[in-house]
């Protein structure tokens, strides 16, 4: 695994026109009782790390350090260290230029929370119509196979739930607070949290601490299953990062 | 159907309270040699004032002007008149603000261009975080059922394709160049187009251009179609504001 | 009339170099118990429209859909949907920038809204310092003669009083409210609304809400009057037109 | 005369509420081969301290340092010390909110530099949507009356031509420099100098240049011209603040 | 003394390419009960004329009007006309650019005032990755040697202390209260005026209100005192000046 | 050591208010031949971290991720992944806005790169005015003794030099490449790593590619001296923490 962080000048001179770079991107804000705030920061770079070592020299990449804060301004009825979307466009757009002022041509952001989503889409449509570069982007609980059937009710990825929690146990289990796991809903369902109706997605002011800021109930949660699920995400990125090289490689 | 263009001070006055707003945003911008440069404007606000229309008094709605321009950085290799993910963020922002200032407190942006679907959803989620108010958010084409089967091969909804050639000429069929049908597609197909893999999206400098700025041939469309889809995408639209209504309607 | 809106890519590329883009630009405010909040966007885009189709060939133009939305923050003490200044230039000077990218070179802006004015001219004055083209900028009130000699004691245009109501009436008078008529003002004339001295501006915090939101009384206005005033806008649009293509017609 | 630079905060706490502060704004830009970059600057701040001296205690006046960089883009052809548009605006609108806060209520900008007019005017009527203050704001040359009668041809106020020569000589005539007068135009008259059809503005890329930088010839000026004509703007200035004064003081 | 207010268009074409432009930067706000508001553009102006003049031809200058207004909202408390930081950040790159676009290349900005330090060191190091340009900056008070022994606790330079109170008293005594000097502080010392530990700056919300406004006790300044400091930063800033100059002369 | 990523919502309820956020600040760029392009952010992480653990509970600190990425545009001639100063401001602005809505009072900005200096002051100096809270400030370098002296002609900090390879050495030696250690510099000394005379400060374009990308020789370099360094520097945060605390931690 290349990181960014550990090469030299020199080492990107010679890396950087053939390299795809890939940028995870994080989020630190409040996950439920039992969740640390570094929950999405934590899994996102896990699965990055282990895509880009399981690669190998399949496909030429360079791991970059991971943004640790994202647009969290809907978690601050609790906590959060979030950046506003516009500051967050610029945090990446300014990374993809200066790395592509650094000879860097293929970018792969890969997120971690869905409140970013949005931005990072919204800044791949955008900077290539600026730079001469690729840019591909991935929520990481898109990619891949299930991994492991879902808790009866739980919604996939949700947030802070059932299914973030087994990926929080399979990573880090020392901060996953079981004794606060419920089995019961701590609010009633967020409209932010599911589509009413097919294509309608809706928002609405103090929708989150209604919520009691999770989507599910934690209850069933177990490491074994988190990791079978990092695992097919893992895979799902693995097989992401060989496509991408396929499809921009030979033609740049 | 009521019109915020045709209401008086004292109309909003007595309305905004108690409805929501309906605001198309649409695009003006290259659609291939066949199809006019307002088709997502053109089609968005059909849909928007049948289904308005259709709902009669059901949901106490107030249709706002169609915003007729979008982001269209991508296709200014040909044509467009575009506005900035930055501007059009600001434009959304600033028509809710006022028009919550004016009384309004419900939102339902319905959108008619793919290049808008990331600033119509973050401008719904920050928006909320500072005001008051629920937003609702809709690409047209993912409401209601499909209406007609597609054409074998073609993208749903595409861009300037089979599909959206039948609404054109569902809508307006004198702006529609049958003359200039295809039945071979006009470049390779464009990276931006479709998820390579399932949860990967790619975008790429100078894509659009070499796509021929459209993804797949017109040839075959017809306006019996195109009627029989925007039927399904109203119904839609009504179901989505009814649904709306129920979930926001009594809390606020 | 040629309209953007119906042009394809192709006709654009034909038509770009050589034709003059006009964009109205509207608002949507208050005006007054008796008007509809379209009113200055729907009187503008019916000078435009019948100049533009009066001019035939004599003039090569393009006309651009209307811009529905202006700066209207003043008129938020009872209701608008507005832009802000800086957003207002953004579109402006997105549009035009586009549209250029497009193969336009000259641009016609005709304005329909004095809280509009500023930034109109701004934009103009501004984008021909990075961009080789030529913009033309005009309120449309201001072009043309009289048409019809005023009310005694009505500001012209003013706003939402006898002047602007005449012109509505001329337009869609199924959205006058004529039985709201009132003889006398709404409130103290506002200090924006004239020059307490020649070359003398004022503007005040809450002065609109004091004026009652119009500046002179609609009593007296009728159709035939403002059908007047309008066509002899028209000739005045029609003439301007005439005279930017001459001046910057052939030096381009 | 009571300049704000010489005050104390405890004179400050005194005079604020019940003074206008009178800010003059000017523009550091060529003036053809004869006239001094500074000539704006210096005629708006010779007006501006002459008519509050001239006010003595009619007024409560406070008098802020000038400004002395405006919006000159369009004289980047020669020099200039330019100010963009946004950037004027920030400073405006600083500086009334700071002084605002420092209990100031009334404001009164007097603008020297066509190219800061629109930004003047609309930072007047957008501040007071946000703070509870009044706002004057004037173009020395529209006020008073001509003070002389105009030689024929000469553009008034025009661009260092022979009515701004006539008064830089009657303010710092050993700046002018005479020998360089023409009698003819140094370039074809600019698009920007004038309305071609009443209403209708023109600004085209590189006019300016063309145009020889200045609106008209100088030969002709005269310091005493200039002295008469300064002097009836000094009587618009003092009638003006005596005006807003009477309009502003007792309502608030 | 050169100053480019008195240069006309030609004056700059000749100069510009070989001078350094030498811009003061100041601030106007409050100064304790004692000082006037305009008391760091007063004396960073006198500094900047004094040691231009002082060089004679040893170096080519050119002064430019000093911009009176900084930053300075840590004094809204009592009373300032302040620029916010991006506002300054902005005003300083326009008068670069358009000064560079003007001819010059290399630029010396004298700071007045401490609020304003941040801001002009990182305009300094962000232009010249944009510009062909070099840029100096200075606070005067760091320049030269200390001219005077400072009283025994008083802060230097301090805020409207006894050392800034002695160069006012050299500068323009008749803005000098004196009576109103005082021996004790006015409130408690701010943790913004000094470090607490090297290398460690603290700021408060609010903490300017409490110190009183100043940062040491007036008394015992005095003018001829503050003639000797002064005169060793206007020899410093000749220094610094022809420092510049020579690092920069020969290779541009 | 509490760290912020490890902590829940609830944990925070229970912190916030008493404690101290710390938040290193780092870059990600160019550190010649030899030095990996994480140095920065290795070096000051490492010391915040050390600093944290060593306090213990005499001060209650909560350590926030590191920012990884600083302002680093001067170092793109050879690489870096750089926020532009706008950007890095309004990332810091919005991590303290948002931690203070989630409770935080108090905050310490460690920074480890001289290119965040002027932001990170301004940042501090700004958020006062706005928000109730304290937040010092400080360069890790400047805190604390020398820790051992200097190599001979070694700038200390400097830039990828002796000093900071020492450094490097004593964090990740496996990191460092001795093997392209220098006895001679790579270039003539950069104009904006010293100043040429007290109180000057100087940067020119292009500047940093003439010198070589470093300011002085790393030859003699060694992880026993950077571990010395890197100590005294930990005591020196420790302290400051320390005084931060005493200082801030009473009277709020």
């Amino acid at each position: 695994m290349r990181e960014l962080a550990d090469l030299t000048r020199d080492d990107v001179a010679d890396l950087a026109a053939r390299s795809v770079l890939v940028l995870p991107v994080g989020a630190v804000e409040q996950h439920g009782p039992h969740l640390p705030l570094i929950t999405d920061t934590m899994i996102v770079c896990t699965v990055a790390q282990r895509a880009v070592t399981a690669l190998g020299d399949r496909v030429p990449t360079v791991l970059a350090p991971t943004l640790p804060f994202g647009h969290s301004e809907h978690h601050l009825f609790a906590c959060a260290a979030s950046l506003k979307p516009a500051t967050l466009t610029a945090v990446l757009s300014d990374l993809i230029e200066s790395l592509h002022t650094s000879g860097f041509t293929r970018f792969f952001l890969i997120n971690g929370h869905g409140g970013n989503d949005e931005t990072v889409r919204s800044v791949s449509k955008s900077i290539v119509n600026r730079l001469p570069v690729a840019v591909a982007t991935a929520n990481y609980w898109q990619l891949g196979g299930p991994g492991a059937p879902p808790r009866d009710g739980a919604d996939v990825p949700g947030h802070a739930g059932w299914w973030e929690t087994c990926l929080a146990m399979a990573t880090r289990p020392e901060l996953v607070h079981t004794e606060k796991f419920t089995a019961e809903p701590l609010g009633p369902r967020g409209l932010h949290s599911y589509e009413p109706t097919p294509g309608l997605n809706v928002q609405r002011h103090g929708e989150w601490a209604r919520s009691g800021g999770t989507t599910d109930p934690a209850a069933g949660a177990a490491g074994m299953i988190g990791a079978a699920i990092i695992q097919a995400k893992v895979d799902g990125l693995v097989d992401a990062l060989v496509r991408f090289d396929e499809l921009t490689g030979s033609t740049r």
